[in-house]
């Protein structure tokens, strides 16, 4: 089993240092491989994505990423950025289904804007398309139009197949969770969401046990803050998970804390944490490496099948948490503040 | 000033009469005229928006709605029911500027699921565009790939001229507040609200008092749960307003409070709360007529331009609220529980 490990710009190394030294501690005969990626990339090689970095991802079973970009990049042309990178590598691993936890330790409770009774233990996955919908459809563009105003227009499109692969994600992933599948459309509005919804109860028929509800997003909106535990997993197209995801994610009130996945039809993987590259602090040891670690929970669990090693990493962070060890962005009076290197050390000891 | 009431069904006669009782007791000659619209549209002349109703709406300055729906028309033919009254009556008068404010009393801060400090004082104006995007726009549909599967599209579509009447609904009202405007788009992956955000840059230059920011609509779901009270007018597109003014209302946690606006060109405008009908508790004197009152506030602000009544009212319905009155969907311990027709009386006191 192989992975890339891409630490990226910013705080990228530090965190993914953490994470690496955590799946080693479990000794379970990971081959690991690091190159550059990013403004790293650019760097050693002159692309944001380097042909070995390419190479070794497309040859690897799994990457883990830390992130890309840096300030001192900006002026760049836009197809030697930082960001183009990720964008490439996502596309040229066919990563289809991104997978978006908010999950709330209650000792972080409070970092939270909603009430801790609200969020506390929170544990949702937003399933989100990623190759597809309104980001991708053509006809797209702005135009003139024969009055001689602009019109701008983009098109939503999904065909059966491509929802059907990603209901799949979703239904497989409820297998391994508590059952429970929330689809979000706009079945009453948009023809699009309701082949959505046609699609995802003919699938359901192959997951008897799961048990799958609908929801329209506007809803869906409003019910992630007026009663967010009523999710386990949610599913929808990619526009709708782009807002939804970053919604879900705020209720937490600890991005330092997200993992994400995004999978290609054979479960390989790209895991990454949810939050960015943070130049500012960078190579200080104060970033928090937990959604690094927690990310590479999620590879052991969706790439590798393995997961007791991915609750035993998750188990570990939660152990962690409650011995009172805190990052500074989620320290609070009266917990233990430590830096970057010494987080990911209680994690191995608690492992 | 001619007024059509249109009471409609479930709560709606008995919240419509309380506003009606505030518009009288101030004694500006306002003109009422009334009319049945949804169910009882149907019931009267067979039809959810009959022709003398909506000759009545189009003949005068401003509608006044309560509500529309009930269980008992779930069963009639789908041009028949309730909703269609609404939706034909919006469509007729052109109104395609939806304003729906997310204002929460901090007397009802702890109805909110988030904690008190975050949303105490919110007061958020999101103008919504309500006829044009991706819910109207062509080509639309499901259709037939040649490959066998089926296929769903819709289409986003917005003319320069749509965008500019919207924001320039947004603009005016930022003159009336505290002159700030935050449109919401996704310009950096659609050409639909790149052009939206080149407009609003455009018709800014008129404004020069206002400031105007732009936030993508990921994040601006973030931000309403983070900071909600960085905002005040919001401006964005039918989708996006549709999600995120649903999401912004329930911030509060009191749905029963927030009225609602739709204009036309002319801001001749229909005004109703943004609850439903509430059919499980009509005529039983418990409904909140609060949203209803200050829809009325909001016709005499943005119709009549008469900003002195306006807040008349809403500083009325402010006092009522510090007085102690609350309808059952507001009441908790400490507080004087009063019926519908009690509360309308409380703000005809306070006026
Ligand atoms: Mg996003
Ligand atoms: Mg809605």
């Amino acid at each position: 089993m192989k992975i890339a490990v891409l630490p990226g710009d910013g705080i990228g190394p530090e965190i993914v240092a953490q994470a690496v030294k955590v799946l080693n501690a479990l000794n379970i005969g990971l081959e690991m491989e690091h190159a550059p990626i990013g403004g790293a990339g650019y760097e050693a090689a002159g692309d944001p994505l380097p042909d070995a970095t390419l190479a070794l991802a497309k040859a690897s079973d799994a990457v883990l990423l830390g992130a890309v970009g840096d300030w001192k990049y900006d002026k760049l042309e836009r197809h030697l950025r930082p960001e183009r990178g990720l964008l490439r590598i996502r596309k040229e691993l066919n990563l289809f289904a991104n997978l978006r936890p908010a999950l709330l330790y209650p000792e972080l409770a409070s970092a939270s804007t909603l009430k801790p009774e609200v969020v506390s233990g929170l544990d949702i996955m937003i399933v989100r398309e990623l190759t597809g919908d309104i980001y991708f459809g053509q006809p797209r563009g702005i135009s003139m139009l024969e009055n001689g105003e602009r019109e701008g227009i983009n098109t939503m499109r999904y065909s059966e197949s491509e929802i059907r692969r990603i209901g799949r994600v979703a239904f497989d992933i409820a297998m391994k969770r508590n059952k429970k599948v929330c689809s979000v459309d706009k079945a009453n509005v948009l023809e699009t969401t309701e082949l959505w919804r046609q699609v995802m109860i003919e699938l359901a028929k192959e997951y008897p046990e799961v048990e799958l509800s609908h929801m329209y997003v506007d809803n869906a909106a409003m019910q992630l803050i007026r009663a967010p535990k009523q999710f386990d997993v949610m599913v929808t197209g990619n526009i709708f998970g782009d807002i939804l995801s970053d919604e879900a994610s705020m209720l937490t009130g600890s991005i330092g804390m997200l993992p994400s996945a995004s999978l290609d039809a054979n479960n390989k993987g790209m895991y990454e944490p949810s939050h960015g590259s943070a130049p500012d602090i960078a190579g200080k040891d104060v970033a928090n490496p937990l959604a690094t670690i927690l990310s590479a929970a999620m590879m052991l669990r969706y790439t590798f099948n393995d997961e007791a090693h991915a609750v035993r990493i998750e188990d570990a962070v939660k152990k962690a948490l409650a011995q009172g060890f805190r990052t500074a962005d989620i320290w609070t009076e009266g917990t233990n503040k430590v830096g970057c290197a010494a987080m990911g050390d209680a994690v191995v000891a608690a492992l």
